[in-house]
């Protein structure tokens, strides 16, 4: 499958940073669903570079769905949406001396040569606006489950948000909706800003996490044994731009409690089964149990910086030094957050469609 | 696929804890493989109950090869292995009352009351067994090419043991092949044991990570979205007993760095291209760069306990607690090595066999 | 996917005529479906030699549930079965010479050496014993939800069986069930039997054509492009030993006939659409249309005979002559019904699966 | 999957007939292909209607490479190819009147009358545009190994063309390459066209058959069960328009011979192994034997004629007549050649670099 994903529902992906457009194709929709441009629109502004903090290079987005939607609603074939590249500078790049950190090297040995180089190709985050795009055509659908995600910069620059409440969390998931810059506590949020600044002024960039939060969701879905919720989740996950690392609940920090700790009592509420903490992110056995899902995804600082580098230039094998010129994001955390919610949408969706049908989401049949 | 993974090279996994046996089907073999069953025995020892620190169930793991194997070689048809389960004591569990932390009720949840429950059924790390054994048919031949892999215990109990050093990796996979506690330095692992016994004796639990790091492999590997290095192994690792965290290289904690402490800066050593760190993992872009591919996982604290939890009957639907009875490892860290190395090693073939083709590695053709 | 079929529920096949067993596992099963094990013993009667027109080879098919059943239910987890080979009898078999028709020269040139030649190996139809329990397992559910099916032999020798008409296909259908010889005129069956003992007294085979027909298909099901009802079954069909066609509805020799004579005109009948002819077979543009799905397969005649033939020592690169020897059916149409039955039960389940959702069968949710 | 194709090389089509585009997403190409658009314009030109005999809506083809290539080369990454509508005319069809033979029912009971009725939507031949730019692409990297495949009417209106002769089908395959009207016999095809003329006078349609053959296809291509080359390629037929059967070597026709009649016998040849005869169409065991591999597609009558037909509106379910107005084709057999061909490539592609690896096609690496 390669550059595709999902069984019931497959999104794939196409499209190179400088070539004519970028895209994706969703099959296996479910018919009726209606496609709000404006909603898309939306999103793909979350995703644009907004202010100092991110890149110079702002494209308008503007998109096409050249397939799949008649009279506003989804047909149910495959819906092809294109989104073409209108602000590409290739002048800036040269072919030959790797970007450290980059794919540049991995992509010559992956395709001898023959790559798109030119403002990463294929690699760049610019393919992640046809990803939040495909995400974008199915959450409303998820809406109408009761289906509810976003997620926040958990740290960023060495300052860390306050994570999810878990007894706030579907009023932090409004919250986040409205967000500029998702943070749940705002102080967070205009430190994280000042580092990025600094960061900046220095020519350099810095990293941070994110976290997610899924609510609504039914219990039971996934498989016991490699599609499993986090299995499928993190397959995708690291796709996004500079994610190194995908845990759930309380993740690689939960590892230190013993089992007593750790461990999520069970009781009932309101007829329904609850865990008291959610530790586990709401998956056992790779299977949903009811309660919010919740994974962090830790993303390594943006590689492109001003700085000189040592690198190689690989078709002349010799050593050489770097300066990457071209329009950067001193990080890109914020603009990571929507590409998150997109993957994680478009997963889902399958996961449910999966298990319940491919009309459910008109049907309104889970349980 | 559900209960399978891969490509080119498929694992299908079946059996339940308490059911006649577990088993694994692996198709899409290299024709002409070396089966050696003593290798088989050996790495399905490493998985086995040793002493103190182990669940006191032992099975003797008399695992059959019932096809696709000929004369003692792979014959390139599906290998079905089967593994029946001899030392099973179903009178151990009670229905209803769900575990904390484990599959239960999110099994219920699923399944509607049809699951096999006895000993996790299905979610028993005794389907490891069956991924031990089918990793264990295919590690030679990734030996064949040259590529190399291991796992330590790089934290248990809250004790660290060193990671990997870069410098010296190849001989560190080799101490790890004869470990019976695999860790890096002994006196880690001397502590680490000390943990758990203290956990154990509290009735209680301890949690921990593994690292992981393959040697040997050639740069250009995977893709860039959706079937990336990090992804495809991710969603093969998350179906290992406990794990919740998945990160490469640096992984969480290198978030923290900036751009210009985390690069890789790269170098020419004796006609090859290198990377002077490893933060990246050896995975750029999705694909390998041909530095050594590096990862860790986080291991929750092993659900079961002696000690009294709160729960929920969720047949009643009322309230209750739970002593959980029945023989369990006060911390899995030990037994889980063996089981990551398989699912890497699993998914590193399917990879090559994609790129290179099928028969790739009797004809030992890659660059 | 290789040796496996099926999205929402796949089936996985393998096994050697001469191994230790052969066996299938069905992963993505509706939990709670009733497994009657007389009923897959009955199937895998209807698949084995009966009597004077078929091989002396027989095997007892006493299979063995090994996971995903418990209480006499699918748990939903995937379940393998298994069949142990019993009355092989390997010296019969030699390794080299081609025999003519049969898979010996091209499995060599896929497996180079290392297939296990024995009876035909993983080649064997001895494997579609496996396939005959998996699809035994789920016929019922079919049934549950009004889906009946049935195959006839429509040629044989030669010799032509009526075939199905339009308005006693239920009875037909309930006719098939109950045969020895599956056949709709008695007359046609006792003369394909003599053809097929003439054929065998002169050390020769015969071939000829299966038709099978699906009714109670909600319409709706399939695919425009390439997951179409047709190219499903059809990818699925050609496995049955000596299919070498597949036709729908009036198939090949439909295509003389003008538009206006081929095109089934529609009518309303009791509130529902239907057509007045089913020269389409039951779908269009890939899709089912409600009617019966109906479709025919060319069966080669079976390529062992026992009169000598030309061919190749492929090891020895020469030229040679071959008597083969072993036990062989003269004609295999009567066996391959029930093979084809459940290939066609494997599919049409998935299919319901996939849009109606892995529960839809214990729930009975279809419109 | 559903409008997706391919293991190692997937194909996912999308588009509709009377909107704005359709299109192809070619996934899992070799870097370093050479894409030549006069090759691609070429192919498209021989699905275009042509003269009397076809419909008279003329669309020119004008398409966009939008992803994928670079420097006219392959890049490796996803190949998105859109071709713009131009020609539509929308007002010709009404929503409702199922027309015969048609998938308009069928769309409708799995879309719910969401489909884009237009022109036939997503199931129009119109996509076929799509699927011969596919296929153009990847035809030149199996004729870069040697492999060539072309494919004639062999029948049409009850006229019949000679069936490929096996001593000279290298020279009909380069006949073939140039026909504007694909026939063996100058004369059959004359006849047929007068055929057609006549269908057409009289409001009419004809169908027939069509004949491919493939050479140069290394032997031991295929898995014995489901992914049979038989079972991979019928899968992708049946999308092609009006495709009701597919049939291997001697197909239906052969299987009133006998075994000794029909078995083909094996014979060294220049130090390689052929067969004397192919009736088995060059596939044995569902693995390729080196000989040519050959197969007959049975094409129904185009549905749509200007007779007045008996149908249902199944809007108002209530019966009525329709007569179908628009522009069509009186005979689909010309066009649906290069369909054929072009599946036919990417079938093969498929199954060449899953044994030999993605990079064959440029490295030349086949035994």
């Amino acid at each position: 499958m390669k550059n595709s994903f999902g069984n019931s529902l497959t999104v794939t992906l196409f499209g190179e940073s400088h070539g004519p457009a970028v895209g994706a194709v969703l099959d296996g929709l479910c018919p009726g669903l209606a496609v709000d441009e404006a909603y898309l629109e939306r999103q793909l502004a979350r995703r644009r570079p907004a202010g100092e903090t991110d890149t110079a290079r702002t494209e308008p987005d503007r998109f096409q769905i050249i397939s799949g939607v008649f009279n506003g609603k989804t047909t149910g074939t495959p819906l092809c949406i294109v989104i073409p590249n209108e602000n590409a500078r290739s002048g800036d790049y040269e072919y030959g001396k790797a970007r450290p950190s980059h794919a540049d090297y991995a992509a010559f040995a992956k395709y001898h040569g023959c790559e798109d180089y030119r403002g990463g190709g294929h690699f760049s985050g610019r393919v992640t606006a046809a990803l939040v795009a495909a995400g974008a055509v199915v959450r409303p659908a998820l809406a109408g489950l009761g289906v509810r995600l976003g997620t926040h910069i958990l740290q960023c620059g060495g300052v860390d948000d306050a994570p999810f409440n878990e007894n706030e969390i579907e009023y932090e998931l409004t919250q986040l909706e409205q967000a500029v810059f998702p943070v749940l506590s705002e102080e967070a949020g205009r430190l994280m800003r000042e580092r990025i600044a600094a960061a900046k002024a220095e020519g350099d960039s810095v990293g941070g996490a994110t976290q997610t939060a899924v609510t609504g969701l039914p219990a039971g879905l996934g498989e016991p044994w490699f599609d499993s919720v986090e299995g499928l989740l993190s397959h995708a996950l690291f796709s996004v731009g500079g994610v190194k690392g995908v845990a759930f609940g309380a993740g690689f920090a939960g590892t230190d409690l013993r089992g007593s700790e750790y461990n999520d009592a069970l009781r009932m509420e309101n007829g329904a089964v609850k865990t008291l903490t959610n530790r586990n992110g709401g998956v056992n056995g790779g299977i949903t149990n009811g309660m919010p899902v919740v994974f962090r995804c830790a993303v390594k600082p943006t590689p492109s910086i001003a700085k000189t580098q040592q690198t190689v230039d690989f078709i002349n094998n010799e050593n050489t030094d770097i300066e990457i010129k071209g329009r950067h994001d001193p990080a890109i955390l914020r603009r990571v957050c929507p590409v998150i919610d997109s993957v994680t949408a478009l997963v889902l969706y399958d996961l449910i469609a999966g298990r319940y049908g491919t009309d459910c989401f008109v049907k309104g049949i889970v349980p």
